[in-house]
């Protein structure tokens, strides 16, 4: 069998990817050479009826992943289920199931039946079940998870393969205030401190890629060093990067698709920066980004946070974002949590897209439209334009006007504007659609 | 009588200003040269108590302002004083009145009575309502509501001076959607173009520093033309900060303390580059954004799309934010609306304080205080710490643990990785806070 990344370094395309390429507006030829360049991935299993698939990258539109998933407190699988509904409702690209407790192999079943999107896991919380305690999980248990997820038809998976023993030197030399806050990280650091063995993600990467192979899973290589707060945003995270770059081109090398996972907690001025290097450690990976939240105060907020460091990561070459909700840091969401999370992270998202190379023509138009409806006064259209039309009418029926126009009452600036300007120039290839 | 910049430019401190250095963390001479030159400002009005004077600009932490005020579909004073208070509440550091209708003098006074911080309005709003269509303004209507409001103790005052013919001829020519919707500017369009006539505010802008320079008021030059979507984020804007930069000279000059105003509505990429030309135009006056809006399309959310434009301006120099209210475009805000608009806008304020020059190293402590209570697992000290505790708490007891930490169950990546690595490094001037 032949991965997607194999066809694409052929020339060979998919009856599926012809609509991927159709839906991001991008032509066939240039979508294959991006997943042959890996500078694109379209996580699929093979094993998988995959409804909507989607493309992550460079070119295509930003995309964003809403976590779900059970906790040891709290197992309520209807519940993680609807989450998974509702985030897709809201505009999630991708659904993650972390799920730590209950019947995993279950819970993962039954949210990947109302995933449509492309659906990942982080298969070293399985392992990591696997033994009464953690630490106590065989090398091989590393790896059974991966296989028995990937023959369940799990499209992409995090595996924090860029933990080593140079790694790990360069963290225990940083300074860190919260040390390592990635859970798989841990795990993984727990294990190879306490049994003084090298990370097998890590040792036995080749294998790792043979079993995601056969199935064509999409690795997206996870950020175990990411900083916890700002105080560690450090050389330790940079010092995992080019290991997982060099893990990059293993992937490309065995035709195996592959995305890399950023930080975490930075300082906005460092946000740039750091995803400019990481695009050019990686060669233009594209990259999955958890946040990056800009500050450690806003509990509560931490979904606003990391949707506006996001956004930052955008006009640097973010291409994937992980949603955060107003839980973050607190507990589990619930489902209301989950619908917030989304809406702020695609807020992000379309705000990219508008700045995006080959992807803002299209992206503006939705804009210019929502922009057009408000010079129209016209409010069922800007409605059917938001992305949250209850809440958006909600709003607006509170105070819906008698006399006037509920913006601005009578001193309607673009009513009196308008009868001043005599040119009315409606033109919607005019100004920044044109970049 | 002396304003408080010709007192800064022969180096007098008047004694109030010595605590606002204190609470900024800077040395009183540096805050006097930088009052001189006009890259700070402090807006108080000679006539008024002000409880907590507020420095805005260069060195000095960023501020957000929240607009409360009657529409005519709504005149509810109360509601609008209450506004006040819980904007303060929050955090909000300056309070700005836009009210348009019921008794704007009783109003104004009213909601002034409860703003401890520098109060601010539009004072074309009233002359609007001096006769009965607003194009039958006299010229002399423009600046008693200048004269009235400065007398009254208004702290700062946004003015539109850089409409004039020039300005509108390149609005006419660029070919917008929305054309104009700043209100104040719109007023003062529809006046011109009506009574063919230059703007007041700008031909006898000496006259008005006259006014406000009797009671010491702050000028912002208002930003008339500043795009009300994506699509016109254009030269106008541009032109409009040049006559605007004249004029922050003549300001200067006259020892008249002035910010200038900025978009709008922009795509994420144009912001650094806008806000440093704004900053180069103005010589580095204090800037005065609203947003900017990074989409037109977040009907509802409003708010979170301009903290997402504010944080990235921030990056470039912006110090005072307008806030927004997720009621934005679409009715006047509720009292909840206020406080989440607030919240929002001083996650971004925070967020930008964290990389600013002269203030970062101040801000960084609160977010190091808040990782060392997460690391401690020391929630109630979070709460404390948390720009809204009751949320932040309210979350966090939906699902109080029986088994373990809410934020990650048993498998606790702190825990986890505490017990594996040795060094435990405690020093509060490592890493990011350095700078």
């Amino acid at each position: 069998m032949e991965t997607l990344m194999e066809m694409a370094k052929k020339g060979d395309c998919p009856e599926w990817l012809k609509d991927v390429a159709k839906s991001e507006g991008i032509e066939v030829d240039k979508l294959l050479r991006l997943i042959a360049r890996g500078e694109v991935v379209v996580p699929k299993n093979v094993n998988r009826e995959l409804k909507k698939p989607r493309a992550i990258g460079r070119f295509v539109s930003t995309k964003i992943n809403a976590n779900v998933g059970t906790s040891i407190d709290y197992v309520n699988v209807e519940e993680e289920v609807e989450k998974a509904i509702v985030a897709q409702k809201y505009g999630a690209d991708a659904i993650m199931d972390l799920s730590t407790a209950g019947d995993l192999d279950f819970i993962r079943r039954k949210i990947m039946e109302v995933t449509e999107v492309p659906f990942g896991t982080v298969p070293i919380y399985q392992s990591a079940r696997m033994k009464k305690v953690v630490v106590d999980m065989d090398e091989d248990d590393f790896f059974k998870s991966v296989e028995k997820q990937a023959k369940d038809g799990v499209d992409f998976m995090t595996i924090h393969a860029g933990v080593n023993r140079f790694t790990l030197e360069v963290l225990k030399k940083s300074g860190r205030l919260l040390g390592i806050v990635s859970r798989g990280g841990a795990i993984i650091v727990g294990w190879m401190v306490h049994n003084e063995k090298e990370n097998p993600y890590y040792k036995d990467f080749d294998y790792l890629l043979e079993i995601l192979k056969e199935y064509d899973v999409t690795i997206s290589l996870g950020d175990a060093f990411r900083p916890g707060c700002l105080h560690d945003s450090d050389r330790a995270k940079y010092a995992e990067w080019i290991v997982l770059g060099e893990l990059v081109e293993k992937c490309r090398e065995k035709g195996v698709q592959c995305m890399v996972e950023g930080p975490g907690h930075m300082p906005a001025d460092q946000i740039i920066p750091a995803v400019k290097a990481m695009k050019v450690i990686t060669r233009n990976a594209p990259l999955y980004l958890l946040g990056p939240l800009v500050t450690d105060i806003a509990l509560g907020y931490d979904h606003i946070a990391g949707a506006m460091g996001a956004l930052v990561a955008g006009l640097a070459g973010a291409d994937f974002i992980c949603y955060l909700t107003p839980a973050e840091h607190l507990a589990l969401p619930t489902v209301e949590d989950v619908k917030e999370g989304v809406i702020v992270t695609k807020i992000a998202a379309h705000a990219i897209d508008l700045v995006k190379e080959g992807v803002r023509e299209r992206a503006m138009k939705v804009d210019y439209e929502m922009s057009l409806a408000r010079k129209n006064f016209d409010w069922d259209r800007q409605f059917e334009l938001a992305i949250d039309p209850e809440k958006a009418k909600k709003i607006w029926e509170r105070r819906k006007s008698q006399f006037a126009c509920s913006m601005c009452g009578d001193l309607c600036a673009i009513k009196l504007a308008q009868k001043a300007l005599e040119r009315n120039v409606f033109n919607p290839n005019h100004g920044q659609s044109e970049g």
